[in-house]
């Protein structure tokens, strides 16, 4: 068993997209003579602040997260986006030689000594059904909510950053808040514009 | 620990599903004069072979599903579809005094113990840090994957047919695949010529 | 030509919503052992105030709207929607006899009877190039914006509340803007909680 | 009045859109140790063949149309895209001292002529309106099926390829048929082992 972080990086975004965002939106006005080297950035700005965020959705960006089963289960919720994610079927944890679980947020030393108590005992159940002759996508029953999993997540802008608002709130989960907050870091880079961060002052 | 069986029940339906798929598919047409007392059925059967299978969009059913975590992970991928599901975080088990698992399917009377005795550690696990002040949200790390959840899935006729079409077809997993085949028989009640029963003389 | 005025009607729409509400969103929290003979409505009002629009998704209506091709365009932008729509492919207006127009909102006499003028130019101009032998598919270049369709529409509760704070608005096109708060009234019918009226003292 | 034809352009696409998808592939099977520089086409193409077909939709591409108003229409029809569309509400045509139509495909020299009598008069109706104090939004209604409008569409590659499917059929409108062939040849150059050309000698 290994206990891992849990993690997010870029696997692709569309090239120079506040130059794209602009492109598109300017079509609906036919306006496309008003672009220059620079307007890009305060065009986008304009379509967000007037909440035409459909012209958001032509830029794209592609994640690979790190996350438990529990926070897959609430990602893959989200139905404008795509996804690719390691499965409980197709992968023999057992082969492997090595179950990933994502460590925990919020237990004290006591529960963390619980918790760790019962991963092994699921990690060893699993590998004596499988060892045993019990298919994984059989096995799987005994595997626990914070197994590890890789994602590959691909949304539009729009819908990065609808995920990034309901996401980071105070009423999501630690797990997933922490991640998203980590993964909008890494958007802002691609655009600030769209990905704004959140001012440091409002939340004192 | 409560061992369960998976269930489906349909909560809701379309009165009258294809009278409203044949008035809604003549409108392509302007045909609506064509409408007799018994010529939904035909009307529908022709649609589905030529596939013109958006028509089939405007009937929609409710089902309530009681499967495990592993086969609502699997359930939530269809877009198509809303889903309103028992919550780990809002749920506690410990306090609501008890955990149910769904019967596994596919494993021998040693598998079966083994198991068994996770199931137990599981709970235990579980309890034992709940009682000890951690959240439900926090403590669900140890929950199995075969945890039952209650699941309200509303999707329209088209969606079931392609849901029914993957989910029980051989590849699909062995718990979502018995328990779509008896949604299926459910939705053919309500709809015999969308959901067509596969004929049991082709299966031999 | 026939000049027509836009309507709407109700085909369909889910029995009983806000009970099959509340019982999908008690589905979440395990609640619901609370539900009582006249507890729907204060729930879904529950469920509206907070926000957990999800739940919503569960009712659905199907309505069918006469309006012209320019407000069907902006329609069928809904992309959580189902839609079967008149088709200049296939229906021969020539043929039928008749082509409908609907009326035009927001033009003076002067200006109704240059509209009407067009309207007859191209009805004979689409006439004359179906009778000598012109695909209705390739003849419809000429047909108008303003040119009738009926289009039946099936969308969810949460959608249809969606689709009338955006085409109710002033900031919609006066057309879709008339045709929708009707359709928000007949809803309204269908389910007080969700379908709330605008206030008229507000808009004083 | 400008006669124009229909045209398309790549604004932009996914960098080595294949290597992508392999990568999210992979991480179904966590084979990721299986990628090698020349690994991804064949790779892709066991993807296809295998109809695993949400690993296509990481790969995405923005694609610029000058069509008419009929083909966009159908066009936006297919909800898993976004759409960026010259708007008839906020272009002034009589301003812009030009109203740009779409030639027609399949009109003998007879229809061609009535075609255009009918085009000069829609604009001379329109252009009066918008003069004499109309809203564009209004005047609208005289405008022709065949008005051009520039779109900007994104959508991912599997969704790409259920367009071209449908939409180069023999079964699809002709205007639609020609521009959604020139669009594949274009998405040819950038994945080919997704977007395969049709086999020239099958069609003899």
């Amino acid at each position: 068993m290994i206990i891992i972080n849990q993690s997010v990086s870029v696997l692709s975004c569309t090239v120079d997209p506040e130059i794209l965002l602009e492109r598109a939106g300017r079509t609906c006005y036919k306006s496309e003579d008003k672009i220059t080297d620079s307007s890009a950035s305060k065009f986008v700005e304009m379509i967000c602040v007037r909440n035409h965020e459909s012209v958001l959705e032509h830029a794209v960006a592609t994640l690979l997260f790190t996350v438990d089963r529990g926070v897959t289960h609430e990602l893959v919720r989200h139905r404008i986006a795509s996804f690719s994610q390691e499965s409980t079927r197709y992968v023999n944890y057992y082969k492997k030689g090595e179950m990933r679980v994502v460590q925990p947020i919020g237990m004290n030393a006591e529960q963390t000594k619980a918790w760790s108590d019962a991963m092994q005992y699921a990690e060893s159940a699993y590998n004596y059904m499988v060892a045993a002759g019990c298919k994984p996508e059989v096995a799987r029953d005994v595997l626990p909510t914070c197994l590890a999993a890789d994602i590959v997540v691909t949304a539009n802008f729009r819908e990065w950053k609808h995920i990034f608002k309901l996401r980071t709130s105070p009423a999501a989960h630690p797990k997933i808040r922490a991640i998203m907050s980590a993964a909008q870091l890494l958007l802002n880079t691609y655009s600030p514009t769209v990905f704004k961060l959140p001012d440091p002052q409002a939340a004192k």
